[in-house]
């Protein structure tokens, strides 16, 4: 069996497109490997204000005005009801007016134009491109082509090709994050030495060879000393090497399992996939037995009480639906929170992170 | 020839499922048996308010700023443009903005994801779902699912299947209530008393076998005591027993014809409806003479001068174009109409009727 | 070879259809013809000030404001990326909420409805239908319909068939309006005797016989005297006659030629056009050369300084793209250009163009 590695995350910083805008705030966002500490903490916080006053009335028509000025294209050319709802609500939370591009044949590409015309097109008509694309790295081509023009605009990696899905690994840390600081309070709390990682073991679960969400999510891991990070898979379908060298030149603790049921007592979190056997050449994937990889209604109560559970969905067996209505189960949350952590990133694209901020200081610090 | 009969209204009423919210308001809205004759009358109120505030600038910003707040997901898997782009543009004119999955083969249900996670995936995004769906029964079922998870949101029915379709229901009353009205005032008085419809003779023609709208309708005017219905059809496609048993058990004087010619002169509003012949197993409505029981340009001298025409659209031969521009036809504002109730029944499931209420009789109440 | 011709321009005005509302403001917009140089001026003017007030974010919020209260329905039956996504953009910016119908399939049509019976079901939920189809004449035709119904709502012709594309010719000469005014002021001044293009040669080159746009340009330039308009083609693909003999009859000086090189000395703008051949009847015009009517790199340096380089895109080799960031292109301009124009012209058929110009004159004019 030769199941073939992908490596998102090794890619080597600074890249040679640049991603930042003059004041080294984010621009383009395309890799996983933009997101320092910082910047992470910064967006989760901007994403826990954001989620809180857009539950109230008032709050949500103060966000809807804030970027009513701007116009946004999701440039979504490969399938996805998920990514693509949930950056067109990010877009709608804050007032945003979006179109979309969802397939291409009905597109004037038909007539012969280079997706290079088509993205320049595009950023004479809108202030930013979401986008979504079957091929690797064509986000951040385009990106470099876009800031070689007069007309330069913000694109956001929507997911590209097999290697990238930056806002994935943002709303997976983010949903972490909600479920490790004990209060609102303190994940809105503004302090660099916080670290709510640290003591916490993470166990990724299922298909780590080829699901790019676990790489780059384990990437962002790192940056969080003290986190302990298990891989529970069967052989053929472990984690790459490139990963595992990463954690060590860095120093997380981490570790390779082979059964979930002994491992799921010591975690605080479990993030599970499902079998990515789209990828298959040859059904190689089929004979694999995944009991061993899956919450099946059995472990259910042999699971910490604080346990959460993640998946980035949709799910097949490997997530048995009893848990869906377990407190613990986090996936649901995960959806949403990827509106809101998107949503603050579009705030933090084009400036205006700074009025959520200061509304939520003037409105809900009390 | 056997053409087989459908029962969308005689589904026992209370359901298994709940569709009221804490406060006995409409909150799920699957079945046109939900509608008793207060909510209709209600409903049909609010939507001309709805419809005269719309008509002013002003009003028209007022109303789009109602339910800026929320959003809407339009989840239209069998193909309509009626009905999609009219609840697309009461959601526009409430201010709410919706957006849509209309192809499954473009999302993520080719990864094998259930209806059942995909509906639960819309409730994290969106503050209202509003489903077409080909299955009969499945906007019920979806309504339960919804009422067994935290963040439970309400959910309308845009038509499941061949059995349901709630708010044409509601828009083919509400049409025939303004036809009934002497004036708009007349509509809005508040006055349980009024019965716009007893004494009236309503006569419903075609294919009234398979078509769910004539079926659904019929049952709301069972609510109104003193109203005289006539099915005029071939016999192959007369209404169902169990839609005149119904009447019958309400004391609902009906009759059934054979011959609209001879029936048209009685009547105060007549409800046409073509061949639903796509449901035929093996084309055998084809052969039947439909002559009878069309709208012909030889009958237009024969109708009473206050004669309401109805018809839900599509339309063919059933229904000659010469009616098109006749003050009788009321077919035009009948699709309007569908938009105004349809706004209305969105506005108070999320309980902001009462802000329509107040603005009508703070700004036209003179 | 024998390429077939065809004639927009030559349709005779009056028409038939009255395209003009009660005080011969524009309302429905079917031809290039309607434009004459009053209306060409004002929108250009228009256009420029919606530029200039959607650059600050106070100004997109006033515009965005204009037209909350009236819905547009996009019915683009015919695939179009730019001209879709131009218009859809311009209702954004004038705050109009907007529905697109693109695929008829998916749409009741199957149910066998006319086209007839759709726009005017379309008129029932929206204020205004902006259409694209296939077949030459039809906007036309349904905006005859429109003017014989009550609810009559303006139709603007997004494209019919292979004869009208009116937008397109507007953004065209709006893109050289702002290339041959000194400045945004010169543009906006109010001067009835100005004519912009006196004295100028525009140059238009590649496949004049099939390219609509080239044809309702050269129309409108008709306009301007002074003007002198130079058809850079192959003998086969050249301007059609009835478009020379309306220049002749309206004393506008004009020159066919057949090499550019030798050509673009003398231009003070050049409107690149690509290969139809999609109008091929059997790939006759893939024998001919177009290497004399590109524009090449080695011409980079002959151009005249002041040069302006339009086309409307989708572009082939005969545009290299070498000049993608030369000055002298305006081709990315053009795209956005359309998008103000269009703007401009849906603020002028719902009368709120005025409203522009007074917000303009008290913000903008120092």
């Amino acid at each position: 069996m030769d199941i073939p590695s992908e490596d998102p995350t090794s890619l080597p910083t600074p890249r040679r497109v640049r991603l930042l805008n003059r004041e080294d705030r984010l621009y383009h966002v395309i890799l996983a490997q933009q997101f320092d500490r910082d910047i992470i903490d910064h967006l989760c916080r901007i994403a826990e204000m954001t989620r809180i006053i857009g539950d109230t009335r008032a709050g949500a028509r103060f966000l809807n005005s804030i970027l009513s000025h701007k116009r946004a294209m999701l440039y979504f050319i490969q399938p996805s009801t998920r990514t693509f709802l949930s950056f067109a609500a990010a877009c709608q939370i804050l007032g945003m007016p979006y179109n979309d591009v969802r397939d291409p044949s009905t597109s004037s590409e038909v007539k012969g134009e280079t997706e290079d015309d088509t993205v320049r097109v595009l950023s004479q008509y809108f202030d930013i491109i979401i986008m979504r694309h079957p091929s690797e790295g064509f986000a951040e081509t385009m990106a470099n082509k876009l800031n070689g023009i007069r007309r330069c605009i913000p694109l956001l990696n929507g997911g590209s090709g097999k290697d990238q899905h930056p806002t994935q690994a943002l709303l997976d840390i983010y949903t972490l994050y909600r479920c490790f600081a004990p209060s609102s309070v303190e994940r809105i709390r503004q302090d660099p030495e916080r670290n709510l990682f640290a003591g916490k073991t993470i166990a990724f679960v299922g298909d780590l060879k080829r699901g790019r969400t676990v790489r780059s999510l384990a990437y962002l891991l790192a940056r969080y000393p003290g986190v302990r990070l298990l891989f529970v898979a069967p052989d053929e379908l472990q984690i790459g090497d490139d990963i595992l060298e990463h954690l060590t030149r860095n120093e997380i603790e981490h570790e390779l399992k082979s059964d979930l049921p002994k491992t799921i007592g010591e975690c605080n979190a479990v993030y599970m996939t499902r079998l990515q056997d789209e990828h298959d050449k040859d059904g190689e994937s089929r004979s694999i037995d995944l009991s061993r990889f899956s919450l099946t209604p059995e472990l259910q109560d042999q699971l910490r009480p604080d346990l959460a559970i993640l998946h980035p969905l949709p799910r097949r067996a490997e997530l048995d639906t009893c848990y869906d209505s377990d407190p613990r189960a986090k996936y649901w949350d995960q959806m949403r929170n990827g509106m809101w952590v998107r949503a603050a990133l579009i705030a933090h694209v084009f400036n205006v992170d700074g009025q959520i901020l200061d509304h939520y200081y003037s409105h809900f610090n009390y």
